[in-house]
Order: C-alpha cells, then sequence, then structure tokens
C-alpha cells in the first residue's frame, strides 16, 4: 500500500494549495506547438498562472460555496423578512440594469459602427464613381488603419484583457476562476471603444464576443456597486458581496450581451446555458431570461427611434438581423444528400480550423511576447493586409449584368449597403464581389443569405470571398484589439454553403440564401461545438422556422464530426490560456486513484488549533499563499465519555478572516473559548464579506504575538468532505456539482492518533494535467475513451 | 448537545431505511383538505409510499451513483476500445429508436383521433344539415360515451398508472424516486388506446402529457431490451443495465413526447430541461436534441404522405400546428397596458385553477378510492356532462351573417374542421359557438387563434366559452383517463386573452388571434411555472417570432404573479401523490440542522462486517428492507503502525448484491479474505447489474449459515460521506448535486472506540416534511423567506 510512507503531520509549516509562484524565466524558443504555453512543475502544487490578455498572470478560484460559520448564521437568524425582500429585490433589479444597459450600449456601438463605417464606405464610394480609385484606395486603407490603431493602442496600452472576445474568460469565470482585470471599468471602456474601432476598421471579426464580454464586465461593475476604486459603498449593495451572486449576475450579463448581439433573447439564454455557465439552476434560467427581455425591449425602442430616422446611417430594419423568411421551404428526402453533405464539410473545416487557429495563435504569442510595440504592429499588418485584399480583389471579378426584373434603384446601387453593387462597372452592372467585399461584416451576410437571387454571385467570386475570409478569420483573431470568432465563421461558412448550393444545381429546391445560412451554421457547429443555442440563434436570427428540422440535421453532423478530431475552440484557447478549467466528465483512468494517493504526493496539510497563537497564524499567512485553512481540536472529550485525547475537525478558516481577526486584533490574553456576544461586538457579516488585504499590511507588535486567538466562530463547520478511499473520478464530480474551492480528505480510520484530516484538495489537484504530471505511471491509461 | 445522548450502537439490529410499510387503514372521512394524502409516521424513518395510478403503493429510489467496487473496476479495466464504442454506439442508436418510435406512434394516435373525431362529427353535421337535432345529440353523446368508456374501462383495469398525464411521474424518476409500473409495456399500450379514445371522445383534455408519458415508456421500454417477462437478453443491452443510462434515455423519450405534441423540437428539448429533468449534462442535451431531430423527421415524412391524400380525414397541413404569421405585429409603447394586463390575469387566473383543481383532486380521489365502478362512473359522467354542452350551449348563440369578402367555401362550412360553422344557421350565416365547440380541440385552438378575424367571434360566445372551459377543465383532468394539462389551458387562457383583444378595441393594433396566443400563454405559466420551454413552444406553435418579445413578457409576468400565490400544478401533483421528490433549494431552517442530530432521531444503523458470517447476512436481509448496508472493518492495522484496534470504513453494499452473494453460494468456510480472482470466478458485471430478487426466494441450509462471506470485492468503497457536523442544507445539496441513495456521515472526532460511522442517509430524511415531523420546533422559522 502507498500509505505506508505516509507522514501524518498535523502542523508542518509549508506549502500545500496555492503555491507562492516561482516564476521561470520563460523560453519562447523552447515553446513545442503540443505543450500549454505555461510551465508547470511536476509536483501537486502548482503556480495558478495563465495568460491573461497575452500577459502571464496570477489567477484565483472563487468560492461559490456558503461559509457556514456562526457569525453567518447569526446573521442569516437575524436577518428580517424585509432584509430578505430588499435582497430578492436587490437581484431582480439588478438583473434588470443589466438587461438594459447591455441593450443600451449594444445599440450605441451598433450606432457608432454603422455611422463610422457607413460615412467611411460612402467617400470611398463617391471617389470610385469618380473613377479615383487609387484616391479611394488610399482613402479606405487609412481610414481602416486609423480605427484599427484606436483599437489597438487602448487595448495594449491600457486594458490588454479586452483584447479577444473574452468568452473562454467568462466561461472560466463561471466555472470557478477568477481571471485578474476581466471585469473592470477600464476593460469595459476599452472593450467598447475598441469593439466599435476594429469592427468599423472592416477587419473580420464580429461584435459579438466582445457584447458578450460587455455584458459581464456591466455585470460585475453593477454587482461590487461600481469600478475597484470609486465603489458606492451602498448598504444594500452588501447583501450581493458574494462570489454566488456575482456569478448568477455575469451569467445574465453573458446571455443578455449575446441577445444584444444576435437579437436573440432565447438564444442568448441557451448560449449562457449551454456554453458558458458551469452551474445552472431554473431560478438563474428564470432571471436569465427577465435580462434578455429587458434587452430585446430596449432594443426594441431604439429601433422605433431609428426608423424614424433619428440614427444617421443606421438605417431602417426591424428586430431580425438577416431574415430569410420570404423564402418557401421545400425538401424532400432527396435533400438529405446535400444536408448530410454540408453537415460533414462544416465538421470538417470547423476542425480543421480550431487546429489551424490554435497554431497561429501560438506564434501571435510568441510575437506578442516581444512587447507592446510588437504587438501593435501585427493589428496593423493585419489592418493594412485587410484593406488590400478588400478594396483590390474586386477588381478581379468580372462585372455582371443586372437582372432586368429588378429596379433600377436594386441594382446596381450605389448605397453604402444594398445588394448588388455598382463599383468599378458600368451602368445596369454590378461587381458581385464588391457586393460581398466593400461592405460592413453585417451586410455583407445580409447580402451573401440573400435569397431568391440564384444567378447573383458567380462560383469564382464566392471562392476568392471563402479564400480570403478562410485567411483573414486566421490571422485577424489573435490581435490585440477586442475580436469576436461568430461573424467570421458565419461568413467563412455561408460562402461555401452557397457554393455547395450552387454545385447542386437544380437537384435540389432548396434556395441558395438557404444553403448559405446552413453553411454558416455547420460551421458554427463544426468550430464551436453548440447545438441547441445555435439551433434557436440561427432561428431568431433568420426568421424561418421551417428551416429548423434541417438546420438541427446539420449541427448534429457537423458537431459529431467536429468531435472526432479535437475539442470546441472555446477549450482550445483556455488550454493555450492556461486556465483551470474543470470538465465535467472526470478522465476514466481517474478511477484508479484515490484522493488519499493525490493527498500524499501533496505537501503536508497546514492545520490550525482551534484556540491559535498569533504568532503561528501570522507565521502561517506569511509563508503560505492558501486561501483556507482546516481547523483542528486536540484533547478534546467527545460527548459520549470515550478515551480522552480525542481530535476533532471542527472546520476550515478562510485567510481572509484570519486577516480580519489580525487587523482587528481580536486577541485574547489567555487561551479559552469565546461567547457568541464577544464574536459580534467586533464583527459583523460585511466585514466577513470583505475580500480585500494582504498580510503585509497587517501589523502586529511582539507582544500580541504571545496572545490568542479564537478561530471558532470564524471557522466554516461545514465544509464538503470525502473519505481518502473516495476515488478522484467521485472526488472531481463532487468538487464540480457543488462548486467549492476546497475540499477537506478525512481519514478512513478511527483509532487514538489518527489526525482528523488527511489532506485538502483544490481545483489545481483536480486537473488532469497536473494529475499526470504527478503520477506519471497513470497516462497509459490516459488515451483509453471516456464513457 | 443534543449528542450527548447518542448511543453508539454499530451492530444492533432494526430498520433504518426504508422501513416496512406499516399501512394503515386510511380514513378517508378524516382527509384534511390542507394535508398531503398519505399519512406518514412522524419519526425520521418513513414508509415510501405514494398514490401513484390512484392507488397507494410501495415507491423506491433509484440508484444514480456508480458503484465502484472491486468488480466495477475490474470489468471497467478490462473492456476493451471496441466495447466502449459498442456502449457509445448503442446509446445513440437508443436515443434514435426512441425519437423514430414516439414520431411514428405519435402519428398513428394523431391520425386515429383525427379520423375517429371527423368521422364522428361529420355524421353529426349531416344530423344537423337535416335538422335533426334530436337524432344529432344521440348520436354525439353516444359516440363520446362509447370512447370515453373505451378509454376508462382500459386505464381502470389494466393499467391505474397510464391515467393521468404522467409528467409529474417522470419528473419524480428523474429526480430518482421509481414509481412502479409507470414504464411497462401495458401502460404503454393503454396509454396510446386511452388517449386515443378520450381525445377522440372530445373530453376537454389533450394528448400532449399523455405523449410525453409514451415517449418516456418507449425509451425505457426500449433501455431495458422489452416489457418485464420478455425480455431480449441481448449482450449488448447489458451495458445499459443501470439506473444513469435509463435516466437519460428516459429524458430523451419525455422530450421527444412534447416535440412530438406540438412539433416543436427546441421546445421540447428545453422542456425536458427545465421542467422535466433534476440532472442534466451538456452531453445529453445534445442527445436529445437528436431524439427530437429524429422525430421532426418522421412528422415531417408523415405530413408528405397526408398531404398526399393518403391518411383519410387527416388532413393538410404543415410542420406548424398554430400558424398565426400571416399577420404582422405592430406595438408600441402604449401596448405595455394590455400586456401587462394579460400577464396579471394569467398569473391570477392559473394560480386559482392550480388551487381549485388541487381541491378537486382530492375530492376525486375519495370518490376514486371507492372502487373501480366509482372510477368508470365518474369518468363516465364526465364524459356525459361534456356532451351536453358542447351539443347544447351552441344553440344559444345567435347566428352571425358571413362578411361579404369570404368566399362561399369559407363562409359557412359544414366540413369537419373550418372556422366559420353553420351549425343550425340559414345559408350565409354561421354560429360562432358552434365553431369553438363542435370541433376537435386542435382545431378550436385554431379557430380561436385565427387571425385578420377581428369580428368573427360575438364576446357572449367567448364567454359561455371561457366559462364552460373552466368548468370542464376543473372536472375533466382527475378521471380515469391518460390525460394532458396543455390543451385544455391553453383553450381558456386563449379565450379570455382574445376577449381582452376585444374589449381594448381600437386601443392595440395588436391582432385578436395574438391576443389570443397571449392569453394561452399567460395561462399556462400562470399554472405550470414555466418560462423559457414555454416561450420557445409558442414560437414553434405559432411562427411568428416578432410576437416573442412580447410573449416573453407575458410569461414573466405570470410566473410571477402565480408564484406569489402557490406552487406549479406539477409541483401540487407530486405532492398530492406523496411522491418524495427533491426540491433544488433547501429550506432556510435545514442550515440550523446539522445531519448528526438527524441520524440522532432515526434507528441505529446497521452495518455489517468485511467478513461476514451467513446467518447475520441473512438476517440483516430479512429483517430489514434497506437497499444499502455500510461495510465496517474492526481491529484492522492502519499503515502508520498506530494502535491496534482501529476501525475502518469500508464502504457501502447493496441489497442486490448480497443477494447475489446468497444465490451463488460464495460462501467461504473459514474467516478470510479473498483474492481477485476468486471473485472474478464467481461474479460477472452483469449479475451485479441485475436487480431482481427476493430474500425470501434464497434458501440457505444450516450448515451454510455457519460459514462466512467476504463482502469486500462487492463493497462500494467510494460512497458520498458527509461528517456529522454538516447542515442537513448543505447535505441535500450533496445528495441531490450527485444523485445519490444513501449518504453516509462520518464522525468529526478521532478516537479509540468512536465507530467510524455515525449513520446513514436517505431521500427520506432529507425531506422537509419528514424531518419537521420529528423535529416540530423547527417548524417555528419555516416561514421564513428562502434566500
Amino acid at each position: 500500500m502507498e500509505q505506508d510512507s505516509k507522514q501524518y503531520v498535523a502542523e508542518a509549516a509549508g506549502p500545500h494549495m496555492e503555491e507562492e509562484a516561482d516564476l521561470e524565466a520563460r523560453d519562447p524558443e523552447s515553446n513545442s506547438l503540443s505543450q500549454p504555453l505555461l510551465k508547470r512543475n511536476r509536483t501537486l502544487s502548482f503556480n495558478p498562472l495563465a495568460i491573461v490578455g497575452t500577459k502571464v498572470s496570477h489567477i484565483e478560484s472563487l468560492d461559490y460555496e456558503i461559509n457556514e460559520n456562526d457569525l453567518f448564521k447569526q446573521d442569516w437568524r437575524s436577518r428580517s423578512r424585509v432584509q430578505v425582500l430588499q435582497y430578492v429585490f436587490l437581484k431582480w433589479t439588478l438583473a434588470c440594469l443589466v438587461g438594459l444597459l447591455t441593450g443600451i450600449i449594444a445599440t450605441l456601438i451598433n450606432l457608432a459602427v454603422e455611422n463610422i463605417a457607413g460615412y467611411k464606405l460612402l467617400a470611398v464610394i463617391a471617389l470610385i464613381e469618380k473613377e479615383r480609385y487609387f484616391m479611394g484606395f488610399i482613402y479606405f486603407t487609412a481610414a481602416n488603419f486609423l480605427l484599427t490603431m484606436v483599437a489597438a493602442v487602448l487595448c495594449v496600452c491600457f486594458a490588454p484583457t479586452a483584447a479577444g472576445p473574452g468568452i473562454p474568460e467568462i466561461k472560466a469565470y463561471l466555472n470557478g476562476v477568477d481571471t485578474p482585470n476581466m471585469f473592470g471599468a477600464t476593460t469595459l471602456i476599452v472593450k467598447i471603444i475598441g469593439s466599435i474601432g476594429a469592427v468599423a476598421a472592416g477587419l473580420d471579426l464580429g461584435k459579438e464576443g466582445p457584447l458578450v464580454h460587455i455584458g459581464s464586465c456591466i455585470a460585475s461593475l453593477l454587482g461590487q456597486g461600481g469600478p475597484d476604486n470609486y465603489r458606492i459603498k451602498w448598504r444594500w449593495l452588501r447583501y450581493l458581496n458574494n462570489d454566488r451572486d456575482r456569478r448568477d449576475l455575469i451569467t445574465c450579463g453573458a446571455s443578455s450581451g449575446v441577445c444584444a448581439a444576435f437579437r436573440s433573447p432565447v438564444g442568448g439564454v441557451l448560449f449562457a446555458l449551454e456554453e458558458v455557465a458551469t452551474w445552472w439552476r431554473s431560478a438563474l434560467l428564470w432571471r436569465t431570461f427577465f435580462s434578455t427581455a429587458i434587452v430585446v425591449v430596449v432594443l426594441r425602442a431604439f429601433i422605433e427611434i431609428c426608423n424614424a430616422g433619428e440614427c444617421g446611417l443606421f438605417g431602417k430594419g426591424g428586430l431580425i438581423m438577416f431574415d430569410v423568411s420570404d423564402v418557401p421551404v421545400r425538401y424532400h428526402a432527396a435533400d438529405i444528400i446535400p444536408v448530410v453533405l454540408i453537415g460533414i464539410i462544416g465538421g470538417l473545416l470547423g476542425s480543421l480550423y480550431n487546429q489551424v487557429l490554435h497554431k497561429v495563435l501560438r506564434l501571435y504569442n510568441l510575437i506578442n511576447q516581444k512587447g507592446r510595440f510588437h504587438k501593435l504592429l501585427l493589428s496593423l499588418s493585419v489592418s493594412i493586409f485587410t484593406s488590400v485584399c478588400l478594396y483590390c480583389l474586386p477588381f478581379l471579378a468580372a462585372c455582371t449584368p443586372c437582372d432586368s426584373s429588378h429596379a433600377d434603384s436594386v441594382c446596381p446601387t450605389n448605397d453604402r449597403s444594398g445588394n448588388y453593387k455598382q463599383f468599378n462597372c458600368p451602368k445596369g452592372y454590378y461587381n458581385d464581389l464588391a457586393t460581398l467585399l466593400l461592405t460592413t461584416n453585417d451586410d455583407a451576410v445580409r447580402n451573401i443569405f440573400s435569397t431568391n437571387t440564384p444567378s447573383e454571385y458567380n462560383p469564382v467570386s464566392l471562392l476568392i470571398f471563402f479564400a480570403l475570409y478562410c485567411v483573414l478569420g486566421l490571422i485577424t483573431f489573435g490581435i490585440s484589439v477586442p475580436s469576436g470568432l461568430f461573424l467570421p465563421i458565419i461568413l467563412m461558412g455561408s460562402a461555401y454553403g452557397r457554393l455547395l448550393g450552387m454545385a447542386m444545381g437544380s437537384y435540389t429546391s432548396i434556395d441558395q440564401g438557404l444553403f448559405a445560412v446552413l453553411g454558416a451554421a455547420s460551421l458554427m457547429a463544426g468550430s464551436m461545438r453548440m447545438t441547441v443555442s445555435l439551433c434557436v440563434i440561427f432561428l431568431e436570427l433568420t426568421n424561418n422556422l421551417l428551416l429548423l428540422p434541417i438546420t438541427m440535421i446539420v449541427l448534429l453532423i457537423s458537431k459529431t464530426v467536429g468531435d472526432t478530431f479535437n475539442p470546441s475552440i472555446y477549450e482550445i484557447i483556455l488550454e493555450l490560456k492556461g486556465l483551470p478549467f474543470l470538465d465535467a466528465n472526470p478522465e476514466p483512468w481517474m478511477r484508479n486513484l484515490t484522493v488519499g494517493e493525490l493527498a500524499d504526493a501533496k505537501p503536508p496539510v497546514i492545520t490550525l488549533h482551534g484556540v491559535e497563537k498569533v504568532s503561528r497564524v501570522v507565521e502561517v499567512l506569511r509563508n503560505t499563499t492558501h486561501n483556507g485553512f482546516p481547523v483542528v481540536d486536540d484533547g478534546v472529550v467527545p460527548p459520549v465519555g470515550l478515551a480522552v485525547g480525542a481530535t476533532e475537525l471542527h472546520g476550515l478558516i478562510l485567510r481572509t478572516h484570519l486577516l480580519q481577526v489580525l487587523k482587528k486584533k481580536w486577541f485574547l490574553t489567555e487561551k479559552r473559548r469565546t461567547e457568541e456576544w464577544e464574536v459580534r461586538e467586533k464583527f459583523t457579516w460585511v466585514d466577513l464579506a470583505e475580500r480585500e488585504g494582504k498580510i503585509e499590511e497587517v501589523a502586529v507588535t511582539r507582544d500580541e504575538m504571545e496572545m490568542y486567538v479564537d478561530l471558532h466562530p470564524l471557522t466554516n463547520t461545514t465544509p464538503y468532505t470525502v473519505v481518502e478511499s473516495m476515488s478522484v473520478a467521485k472526488a472531481m464530480i463532487l468538487f464540480r456539482s457543488v462548486g467549492l474551492r476546497h475540499m477537506l480528505i478525512v481519514p478512513k480510520y478511527q483509532a487514538a492518533g489518527v489526525p482528523p484530516l488527511v489532506g485538502i484538495l483544490t481545483r489545481q489537484d483536480l486537473r488532469a494535467y497536473n494529475i499526470l504530471s504527478a503520477f506519471p505511471h497513470l497516462a497509459r491509461s490516459k488515451s483509453r475513451e471516456k464513457h
């Protein structure tokens, strides 16, 4: 038995949970492509590090467990009915505010993007009409360059965490991993302005991902009462000062973001449920739904105003972004072939995209590490490349004569939007590639989804479009601007979908525009691996209910095909960033390892006594970075009158509470237990909700060092525990199901002298990668299939 | 401290978990309306009884935990890759089959109902056209009577569990409560035929709830390989022989049922997620989605066939049941008033409906208890009353002249369906009440949802319709036929919705048909308290995406209003039936009670030794009905060389596994531990998956009684445990989150002589009602708000 060598050291000093990072100088050259970007020690005590916004940062776990100590129980008992109602009211008000603000900000972003990009395009079109092609090119490229620069400079200098979509970090947050600076006020502002700049610059990225992040930022800021330094210390807000309520609010924010991005309230809720959230309760489903309903109301109100012409170039439109409901959906058994085909292609391309993007992101990471200037240079290069391609490629396309059935106002157009762009063509002709390229991304999607226009696009133009967006989709995502993945994937997917529809010719009666929709859906499923939420988002985007059955089949096939090759793009990014995300399914080999064996591989657990010397508390806090310490009582007399000298596991005390004790100097001159009123005089539950503070800030005199402190009233007496014989697989299920930060391991033996605690497990200890580093022999069975 | 009086009796004989029921003779007279129908003892050992299909039955808990004993681990290690793939393939094949069969059966039910009801109505209409009103009445009533009789006799005599919707029982099953005879072949057949009869008989009930039950029955039967007595003992199926996989399959079945009922694939998935399922995994979301996709494909295929005219009176139509997409949705800020109004009314009426239905069901229960004849009589009386009302009330309505814009073929009609029924009116006139009453329920919904027909209905007719369906909705639900709640509620709700739309007159520009839809949605939310799933179901039913924001607001308001008065109708039925459903949220007062105190209130726990005498095993099995026994080893030497005489908690052994040991006579002549190969020779994992068998069937000779049995290899060494100081609230969260049947309580003290186990908790021990019976002082704080 492996346990023979175990030493029950109950009071040894030494780190056990989240060790002080010993940041190795990282050597970019040795960075193999098959390894995570962050290296870790090959033991079971890990550096909680991750790449956050291209920087390596310390990350912390969140505490979703209810900390049931004496003070909490007293407070809970003393809460009046009014206070409980206040709390409920506050939660709903905040959910409402999250929806309201997300809706307003999303509309403002839309307005800004449409106006900036609109005036830019109109000016370019005016130059082209005068055949001043080179001036047009200069103007187009310069405008895009400047817009990208604004976005990139903001991101690089003020908020590196605002780059990228932010969805993986939100996903990690809801799983219990707090990445620093993700939800701050600076991040929010940079994200908003950066997103406007990047999208208006015509880069191949969407505002959808950033909107999810914006929604979550708003939720987080509202939940904590404002930015870190200027918080409103409103009494009511204190009720919400815990990780659980913040988590719920951020879930509302994420779904509001999706809802605002796609005008898809149900899709937003389902996206949060399927893709982002780790825990889900029926009550939360309802509150999220409420938030998205508010968003829709706000969007509707703005659409009313804009339809009255108050929004500049914003244009008129309804709640449905890419309406394809004007075409009847007729399909028969024979249509199963193109549908299956599109699903398979979507799965293959999606997984290929994930694979290549993975490599590109690694490469970009090497560039980004070299400093701000390199990051900026990379972003601006991509912007110039994009501008050149968007402007020059349409010259390759031949001019197509307009269909005689169209009115002159429809074809050709020189408008900002419009489906048949004249570009460099004579009157009566249009340039199909310019229709797709020289426009905003939203309009490009609208144009490629256009229904009842079977001969609008030349296959060669679509091929050029597809190839270009494949390249752009890969090189744009990793640059230092806020960027979403949805729209690039939709553009790519719709191109090959429409191409396939053309290739099918008269074989099928399904419209080419619908093929484009299906292509977009299949690539989304192939890359992001969502099912139900994507289905609903596409339904709400396109308003074609009859397409639903086909969409479902396409999504199922694409996801299945994609899953056989690699994980979803968000999981790849999580892995790249080194975020300690806990998966729902334990690895099969985890059944062969017990938590006892896992605890043996860690440094001995540090415990405190129920009544502890101040010096020891200070020493423990100074020498470790752990966030929870088990509290054990020696020599107690158990109630049944057994042998004296029994030990008792009293519970777990948090680091922040120990700091509070030291700060408030709640010391005792003799070694005794305190009464309830003594604690209540000194601490309120508001103090306990406070999470800030460092041991370095606390000054303790030499005299005080010799005094005692009674930890019992502040100890969480009901931590979740497992017996040492529990398998890691089951322990992990428990850890994730109830959302823990610390899990205590109790011995399976009962005898005098056995300590009441074998060890303590945290998130890092349960991660497959870390366990395999410490137990390499388990890796042999790693290749086995999960079931 | 309450624990002072605790006796650590480790080996006392006596029941602790699910005691042999001592069925009190239940006195119907004393049945107060505020009490559950089943009485329970005022201790913490409960009779697991529930009213299943109007009979009081024993119910069992399900075991969703993975039973990690030595044999499982060996088996798991020895499973080849091919076997794992077989298992995965089987799961998906079964999910596909569930969808396929549910789709086919749903279509057949539809065909049968439409044809039977259609020919019945055509005959009645023919008689009315000849002004033979009385003959028509006799014919109508007699046909309905006979159809009801078929349904009721089948239900009463062969499968009492087939009565009602079945959704509460499915909800309980997925929560871990196995109600007997719910998913058998007889139930399935009776439910199919009964549902056809009851719906065709024009009773105020739907086939939606029954279809959910049918889908679940199909899933359960497929999962276990056929009906109980004729199971296919196919080797592959053995892989699925556990509660977890069966649970997943039944979830697929439930969503397939909803999908087939409303032709709403996404709504089906969400219904299963929001209303039915207790546990949910991302993989399950996907598989459920697959099942519903198959259902839609099947429905589509049948619709193609029927549109070719092969289905008799089934008629032609598309995938959308109640299409209201032909009317544009225009709304402005002022429309918030009718929308809020409809939401509030829906909430009030919904909770009132729940309240009154609760009382009616109690009353019906008293009648049903008197025997089969009374049950039959009740059902038939309701049928006659329904027939009389449906036939006679239209005579009260005045004839309305047809709108001149309508063609003669549209108004009036004498067709089976059709929106303007001529009934007793002269040519050119129609009877609006007959349009609603003398038709199938589906057509009635279609007619009341009819858009662009603002003057079709007279308010008085709608009032009569509303009043009638309020009465019918209350008296029909509890009779002994398969009955769903969806359609009655939709009919009731649409009536007042349309009335409100009329009352609004020109104040709003929203169509009256849409008001009817909103009314239906509001009453559904007010009674069933669903949000997202209802929203999607209504979207998929009506194909009007622009109505979505209003629907969301209405649902939110109705649910909020309803929740302030009483729980949802399904929760009320669960409570009435006495099913031990575990709620997601623990009651607040549960924080003030520890599991140790709970264990004290129970009889002492019965434990077995690792190597136990056969006679003791037999004795324990004979004298208790518990399904799990903790296994404890005395006098072991812990690995760290501490005092001898340590005790060790080895794990938990299941009753079925003990029975297997006795059946296979796996006895040892001396007291020793066995080797791995010895077990493997005797037992396979197939034996361990077997759940049948009774102690009475096992014969053990007197010699064998003196022999030993080594329980170690069959013991689940990784049961979930809590420390005795854990609060009941947190223990319950754990219990429900990971889906347990037994939870062991370990002591917080460590000393020689302390037994390694304090007690064992089961589902019944954690139910609020049961705890309050044993700890009446806690009831004082019961009224506190949850938070």
